[in-house]
């Protein structure tokens, strides 16, 4: 499973345009280059359109807005939209701020997305953004479990069908869906929320995913969320000895994206298809 | 000494909104993930009074300062007054420049500081900003020994009177005061200040000790840098090792902030009430 | 070979001002730390002057420019240069968009710079941005190589010519050039450019060594050139096991950087005068 998406990423070392947050854009621009995939940053609305034609992929993550760079995400994004280059959205924090709030449904009117990643809280901001009536009426739990697993992909399937995105709703456990189909993703552990970064790195590495396989969107945003998920699940058991803490966690979890091949992928892949 | 503090600390997991430098900011996100609070990074004046509405306490770091960060400071900092929550002050290189010079007095004219951190020199400077009349009328010497404690803490002391917060000066020996009381605290190593961010990661999880224990800001406020030096003690420990440097070193404070617990930091802590 | 040079950087502890991008700009500040010197980042134009006035030299790197900072660059350039502070520039990305070419030949307009650090893409950016002339005029290949070192080493001299500063071309090969001489330093592995932030972090020492050594530039940047390619092979050699990857480089790129003294460096630096 997903040994061609893995392969296409390796071969054609695509260029993700990241318009990101200041606090996790290290990560992001080290879990793409660990992934076989090269990253710019840029956010000058001077230069965003340039930077995005020479990319495959644009990813746009809302971490730390700011006026300056809504409006270089909007450029970028319909440039990228222009060129069909896959466009990812990060809708962090969406619900925190009417600004975030506001920018989000403004991202989701102008620019038209590949993929979209953030916790089920985040999504539930995405799918209010994107109607036309007001209000969030995603009546969906706060927390995806085993018991509202099926009420959640298919909300998951219907913001799809509405946004033309392939959906990922990260936590403990992942759900990647397209409008006709789902896959479950039970890799990760609890402490790779112990760390600033797993989500935008994922939302990363998704565009150096998207970018190298743009015809297969959502095996791209599936394989990447593994890809994360099990590294992570990796790091954590290199955490053995007495004081092991989060700072060697974020070393490795890098590691092991950078170490993560088909084979080691395949013996470690918790996923079903819903 | 400090079981309360700490159990507040992981009981709430309190919310800290940071207005901060780029240079750090991973860090102190991390930081803050490491002892159990939450981060949220935002500096955009649209947004900023909302997002410090929803969280426990709010740090204010002028590392690198802009005209666009230093209004969204003042309106967050009077938004946090507003609600009692408390601020932190870290005035980096509060002497370096006119604009640093000027900020950090207009700061601390229109915000009113639970706590403020920063070595002997940006202390001086916090000083000479604070009162009435211009010029700096601190005397004490640019480096706190145990020659010239008792003059520093007795000028600690006069800080804390005027302006409210906990006096926090760290260095080789750190002194944690208000008007009255002040722990000295000997925990640390001379490396720390071989690496970039371990001042701002102390500001940062003061702001999750202050954010859970806004009652009893003395004791966050030394808890928190007793902390902060104990794991840089532990840190070194585990450089053992022909080529163990200064980036190991960083992955290891920020691992020890995270195992840290009462039993732990009880068996190392060395404080002293003057 | 360079003892002087290394001597004088630990003994002046020389403070270096950043302009730099918000993506490596931890590891610059990490690594001037490491190599025994001080880093301040400041990009404000309120105050760029001020600070670059209290510092030995002045760093600026164009890794994520922005309209505000282009401005500061150009007013503290020129005023290191009235100050007879060394500059160095870091034209990172100079040919991924037009605003980052305009960007390089203005500075190079109105700054004077002692050092410029780049790849051979950038490099030739920085020829053809340097000239009178309009278009890329240099025809030396896009990847130095033992069969093309004489010519791009001609290349290097005649830039330096023109502009003045020592010349580091980085790549599998590198060359440090003034215009009548040239090393070429073949430390380094493959494995770091698989990692965020080496050209910055070289770019960065740079500054330290200049500033510690004014009157002799072209050592200065050459030994920082041996003293990061050099710092990277052993952090690479430090790769055993089975899942060490580029999280862990990183992080051992620094402790080397930090524990290199002259004889470690003396026992692998390989070096010869063109």
């Amino acid at each position: 499973m997903f040994e061609n998406i893995m392969q296409q990423v390796k071969e054609t070392t695509p260029l993700v345009h990241c318009i990101t947050n200041y606090v996790t854009v290290n990560d992001c621009a080290n879990a793409i280059l660990a992934v076989k995939g090269s990253p710019i940053m840029a956010d000058d609305e001077a230069e965003v359109t340039e930077i995005t034609s020479i990319c495959s992929a644009l990813l746009i993550n809302i971490g730390t807005l700011n006026k300056r760079s809504i409006a270089s995400m909007i450029k970028a994004g319909k440039k990228a939209n222009a060129l069909r280059h896959p466009v990812i959205l990060d809708p962090v924090g969406a619900g925190a701020s009417t600004l975030r709030k506001e920018t989000t449904a403004q991202l989701l009117k102008e620019v038209k997305f590949a993929v979209i990643r953030g916790n089920i809280s985040e999504i539930k901001m995405v799918y209010a953004g994107s109607g036309t009536t007001s209000g969030v009426d995603a009546n969906v739990a706060d927390t995806v479990t085993m018991e509202n697993l099926d009420e959640t992909i298919m909300f998951a399937k219907k913001l799809s069908r509405r946004t033309g995105a392939v959906i990922t709703i990260t936590g403990a456990i992942d759900i990647v869906a397209d409008a006709d189909k789902a896959y479950v993703i039970t890799n990760g552990c609890a402490e790779m929320s112990s760390i600033t970064g797993t989500g935008c790195m994922l939302g990363a590495i998704m565009g150096a995913y998207a970018g190298a396989n743009p015809d297969n969107l959502l095996d791209a945003a599936a394989c990447a969320t593994a890809l994360m998920g099990y590294s992570g699940e990796l790091a954590k058991e290199r955490m053995f000895g007495e004081f092991s803490g989060t700072g060697s966690l974020r070393v490795h979890i890098i590691d092991y994206l950078s170490c993560m091949d088909y084979e080691l992928l395949s013996g470690g892949i918790k996923i079903e298809v819903r």
